[in-house]
C-alpha cells in the first residue's frame, strides 16, 4: 500500500495548500490503457472521467507518434515545418468554409486568452459576457468569466455573467439577458466585443435545451457587432458522437472556436480557428507567437488523435456506447433521480434534492466517492454539483460500461438502504 | 530542393498574415541532434540559436523518458503522482531555502501570468514595472509589459517601463525610475505589486553591468513592500556556466522565480517557484489548476533534462566553451565591432553604427542572414537588434564551435568588402 497520507503531505509541502484532488480518498495512478486506469496497489478502474486521454489512455499510436517526432526534431514555428502545416489544414477540414485559419497554443486557458483578444483587436471593444455558471481557463483574462471563484483583483466591469441554460430553459429569455448586458456596455462606454460559451453547456450541467435554442442570442450578439466563441475544450473531438464539433450539434455558426484537453491525448496542445478576417485582425494587431505552440512533435500528437479517432471509428463508438450507457442508466431505480440526459460519451445524471433528506448535490458527492472505491472514476457537474458527469476516453468498451452500469446501480441501491 | 514559397503561402492560408519568421530566407528543419540542425534538403547547420533544446535537440534521455512515461500514464494533479513530486523536490534544491514551493504550467507565459497575479494576490496592489525594452510573454496580462509592441487594447496605467540597464549603467539611476514609478502608483491608487525582470536582461541585450547594480532597486521595492519576479526563461538551467540561476549570479534575492523555454527540452513544461507565503496567497486566492501542467509526462521531461544537465556536466561546458567562444570571437577584425561580453553559453556582440554607413542594427540583420547562409543559425537582440545573440544548445562542442568561429570571421571580412 503507497502511504496515500505521505504523498499529501509532500504535495502540500511543494504546492502549497489547496492544490485540488478528486475524491476523499485520492486516486494513487500509476498505469493506464484505453478506459482502464490502475492505482500504485494494482488496483483497476474504469475510467468514466478523463476527456484528455480522448483515444484511450497511453494509445500506442499517439506515443509512437510523439516519440518519433520528438527523436527528430522539435522546435517553433519560426522555422518551416510541413507536419505543422498538414495537420492544421487536416484539423481545418473538419469545420464549414467559414473557419478557415487555425492558431496553435499549448492549453484550452491560452486559447481562449487569445479568443477575447481576437474579438478585441476585431470589433475594438472590450465587453465580454459568458453564463453564470462556467469555467473558461485559468489566465488573467480568461478568470475574469469564472463564475465559482472571483479572479484575483475582482471582476471588470467590462464582464457581465448572464444566467446559464440551466436556468433558463427558454432561448428567447437567455437571448433577453445578453441583450440586457450589451445594452449595459454600452452605456458604461466599454462596447461590446464577444459572448463566449460552451455549446454544450457542459459547466452547466448539459441541460436538454431546444432545437434552435441559441438563435436568439446569436442574432442579437450579430446585430450588436460582436462575435460569438466556441468553447469547444469538452464537446469537441467527436465526443458528442453525432457531430465532430458542439457548435455544428447545436447548430451555431461561430466566428471563433477554441479547444483544448483531447487535442492531442494528453500532450499540451490546444487551439483556436477562426473566420479568416478575425485572425488577421489579430496577428496583424499583436504579432503573436507561441514558442512550444505550433512544435512538430504537438503537430504529430494532434494529427494522431485525428488518425485515431477516423481508423478506430471512435465516434460511431461514442454514439453506440454512450445510448447503451443511457439506456443501462434508466434502468436504474432512485427516488432522486430526475433526469438521465447526455449525447455520445457525455453523459449526466441530474439528482433532485430530497423532499426531507440529502440535497441533489451531497447525494452525488456520495455517488462519486462511492463509485471511486467500487472501482469506477467518475465526476459531478451542474450549479450544486448535483449532476453526475460520465465524459470517457472515446474507446470505452462495452465491457467498461457494464461494469459502470453495475456498480453505479449497486452504489444507488446500498445508499437506498 | 523544397519549394519555400509554397510552405509559407500554405503557412499564410492557414495561419494568417504576420506569422514571423527567422531569416529572409526561411528554414526548412526536418532534423535535429546535439546542436546540429538538418533542412530538407540534407543541409547541416550548427544551431547557436535555440535554448529550447538545452541539452541538445533530440536529447535520447529526453526522448526515451517522455515516451516511457507516455506510454505508461499521463494524467494531471487531481490524482497523486510520485513522478512529479520527485522532479518538483530536486527542482526546487537548486535554489535557496526561500523559494521552496513550486507550481507546475506549460509556458512561460503562463508562469508569467501566475507570478504577476501572485504578487497581485500577496500585496492587494496590482501595479507592476518593468523595463522599456523587454519581452516576458504573450497572454493578456503578459502582454502589457511588451515594449516593442503594444499589447490589444492598449497598455493599463498600472504599468510602468522604466529605462532598461541598456541606457543606465547606474544601478543607483535605475533604482531612482524605480522609486519614481512606484510613487506614480501610490499617487494614482494603483499601489505597487511587484518588479518583473530578467536577471540577465537578456532582452535588452546582456549589458555588462557592475557588480551590485540590482541592490538598489531590490531595497526600493522591498521599503514599498512589493515583490521582486526574476524571470529566468533565457538565463536558467545554467546556461550562464557560474550559477543555475541568473538572479544567483546578479546576486538578486527574488520573491517569485518564472522559469519556461529550456525546462521540459521542448515538452511544453513551465514553472512557477516562490517563497510559500506567496504561494499561499495565490493559492488560497484562486484555487488554481493547470490540465497539462503538473503532469507525469511533463515532470518526466523535466527529471530527464536535470538528470542530462548533471550527467554530460553542461555547466561545466557552458563554461568553457562559452570562455573559448570569447575568446575566438575577439580576435575577430571590423570596426563596427564595439563589445563583445556574455557568461556560459549566453554570448553577445555589439555591433556599433557606422559614422557614415551601416547601423548597427542593420549590420547585425546582414550578419545574422549571411550566417544562415554560411550554415550557423543564430539571432540578434537588443534595443536596435544590433546586439549578435549567440545562445545554443547546452552541448556545444569544440568542432560547431570552431565552425561558428570560422564563419563569423568569413561573414565580417565580406562585409568589410
Amino acid at each position: 500500500m503507497t502511504d496515500i497520507a505521505e504523498l499529501l503531505a509532500r504535495r502540500e509541502r511543494l504546492f502549497g495548500p489547496d492544490v485540488p484532488t478528486f475524491y476523499k480518498n485520492p486516486v494513487h495512478l500509476v498505469r493506464g490503457e484505453g478506459a482502464w486506469l490502475w492505482d500504485a496497489d494494482g488496483r483497476r478502474y474504469v475510467d468514466a472521467y478523463n476527456n484528455v486521454a480522448h483515444v484511450g489512455h497511453a494509445h500506442p499510436w499517439v506515443v509512437g507518434a510523439i516519440a518519433q517526432q520528438a527523436a527528430a526534431l522539435n522546435t517553433h514555428s519560426r522555422y518551416l515545418h510541413e507536419g505543422v502545416l498538414e495537420y492544421g489544414e487536416r484539423l481545418i477540414a473538419t469545420f464549414g468554409n467559414r473557419l478557415d485559419t487555425f492558431l496553435m497554443v499549448c492549453t484550452g486557458s491560452e486559447a481562449n486568452d487569445v479568443a477575447l483578444r481576437m474579438a478585441r483587436a476585431m470589433t475594438g471593444k472590450c465587453g465580454f459576457i459568458a453564463t453564470d455558471n462556467t469555467y473558461h481557463g485559468n489566465t488573467a483574462l480568461v478568470s475574469q468569466l469564472n463564475a465559482r471563484k472571483p479572479p484575483i483583483g475582482g471582476r471588470g466591469q467590462n464582464v457581465r455573467l448572464v444566467p446559464a441554460p440551466d436556468k433558463l430553459r427558454d432561448g428567447r429569455e437567455f437571448a433577453r439577458h445578453v441583450a440586457r448586458a450589451i445594452d449595459s456596455f454600452e452605456e458604461e462606454g466599454h462596447g461590446f466585443a464577444a459572448l463566449i460559451l460552451d455549446p454544450y453547456f457542459a459547466n452547466e450541467g448539459f441541460p436538454t435545451l431546444p432545437k434552435g435554442y441559441l438563435d436568439p442570442m446569436a442574432s442579437i450578439v450579430r446585430r450588436a457587432g460582436g462575435l460569438v466563441i466556441a468553447d469547444e475544450v469538452q464537446p469537441g473531438f467527436g465526443r458528442l458522437g453525432s457531430h465532430f464539433w458542439g457548435h455544428q450539434r447545436a447548430g451555431l455558426a461561430p466566428d471563433i472556436v477554441t479547444m483544448g484537453k483531447p487535442m492531442g491525448n494528453g500532450y499540451p496542445l490546444a487551439g483556436v480557428v477562426a473566420r479568416r478576417e478575425v485572425m488577421e485582425a489579430f496577428r496583424k494587431g499583436f504579432g503573436y507567437f507561441n514558442t512550444f505552440g505550433a512544435s512538430p512533435v504537438a503537430a504529430a500528437a494532434g494529427m494522431a488523435v485525428l488518425e485515431v479517432l477516423a481508423d478506430e471509428r471512435l465516434e460511431e463508438n461514442a454514439r453506440t456506447i454512450g445510448q447503451y450507457l443511457l439506456d443501462g442508466m434508466r434502468t436504474i431505480e432512485h427516488a432522486q433521480i430526475a433526469e438521465i440526459r447526455g449525447a455520445g460519451l457525455f453523459i449526466g445524471m441530474e439528482l433532485a434534492d430530497a423532499p426531507q433528506g440529502m440535497s441533489g448535490g451531497d447525494l452525488a458527492a456520495r455517488v462519486v466517492d462511492a463509485m471511486r472505491e467500487a472501482g469506477v472514476l467518475m465526476g459531478r457537474t451542474g450549479r450544486m454539483g448535483q449532476v453526475l458527469k460520465i465524459r470517457p476516453p472515446m474507446v470505452l468498451n462495452r465491457e467498461q460500461a457494464d461494469l459502470l452500469l453495475e456498480r453505479l446501480g449497486d452504489v444507488f441501491a446500498e445508499i437506498h438502504g
